[in-house]
């Protein structure tokens, strides 16, 4: 039995969302058949997306904080439900003992096989990033990147979320979802994992959305059940 | 700036909840106004309630783990969203180097001033240990405790809420809360941190409830911004 680490607090809500997917997808009659986790919630990481768009202050020295502490305390696998942070995937994982599952790779592996062309709703951060737009290319599907006018309505969104408004993030995102349908397209990426939450406002959504927390949160289940994790020894 | 240290998993959702509301009574407009949490979701340790109860296996030794490694990794302060757990209370608290909050202080605290005789819903375990009775009787207020007809549908809630099944959950607790308003009831200490997810799914609950995951979370909030712990250094 190992625990699984989680690199977190970006944003908090967003942890608590995948948290709660994780203990939800785990098939468990009492606390005893749940999977061991180390959460290391930590909100002060310097913005991603700001660090990516507008050289502010570099998060990178503080992730790689959070790696250290989640592998000193023995953790077999870590998860990071923020999909910008993922722009460091690689220095991240050369510097973690414990493997590290990539967001982008979970989340694109859940598009049907028949969608040609996908939206990436994301920080401009990570769009600039582009590391979702390679993942989709490399499975030959057509990324695309919000326009100008859409996407100021994905940061609003993404924005709301981590203020803890949750009605004016749905309503963001469910404008950006009508633009989409109205320019023919009918799969999205939920590619920042605070886009989620307002999609929980959205009862019908014009678009069929791909939740990436929920993605990491599958493959984190199935890491972790697949070697007994939910045993206790 | 120190991390706040939830020793939590017991159970994984009631974990879940406990966070949401520190992260949603958090005053913040951007992720790094949140607070730092480190949470080590540990499903495994042994049955709080039957340890009491039972002879069963005693769950001691992983909760001093768990106390251990929160502070180990530098924790100011532990709060434990686990009311059967706080049986313990005089031995992890003697055990940290950090303070640990007791969820029942910080509970009973919350009642109104006109309450004479208030219920205690609970684990059968945390109704022998008797710390929550005694907590009120310290504020001349009659603890009220389930009968025989009564305990065994708040025995089924939690066992529910802990195997995921909130609908059947919510119906058991409808039909204590039910019970109790029968029998001139009017306030009852959800003094379990699984029953909170059973009572979101009541709209109308015939009953003024006591929320002991809320009033742990305010009570964490509340001394972790004293501090400015909300304020990266």
């Amino acid at each position: 039995m190992a625990l699984i680490g989680i690199l977190g607090g970006m944003g908090p809500l967003a942890t608590v969302d995948f948290m709660d997917k994780v203990v939800r997808l785990t098939t468990a009659s009492r606390d005893q058949e749940h999977l061991p986790l180390l959460v290391a919630n930590l909100p002060h990481i310097d913005d991603r997306s700001s660090a990516i768009l507008d050289h502010g202050a570099d998060p990178l020295p503080a992730l790689l904080d959070g790696i250290d502490l989640l592998n000193r305390n023995g953790v077999g696998l870590i998860a990071i439900p923020c999909n910008s942070a993922h722009h460091w995937y690689a220095q991240m994982s050369a510097h973690s003992g414990a493997p590290v599952l990539h967001i982008a790779q979970t989340c694109v592996a859940a598009v049907p096989r028949e969608a040609r062309r996908v939206a990436v709703l994301a920080t401009g951060g990570a769009l600039v990033s582009g590391f979702y737009q390679q993942a989709l290319a490399d499975l030959d599907i057509e990324p695309m990147v919000p326009n100008a006018e859409m996407q100021p309505l994905v940061a609003a969104c993404i924005r709301e979320v981590k203020a803890g408004d949750l009605d004016a993030a749905g309503a963001h995102l469910q404008a950006v979802l009508g633009l989409l349908a109205e320019q023919g397209v009918s799969t999205a990426l939920m590619a920042c994992t605070e886009i989620p939450l307002a999609a929980a406002r959205i009862a019908e959504p014009a678009v069929k959305l791909i939740d990436s927390t929920l993605e990491l949160a599958r493959a984190t289940v199935k890491y972790a059940c697949e070697r007994g994790w939910n045993r206790a020894q």
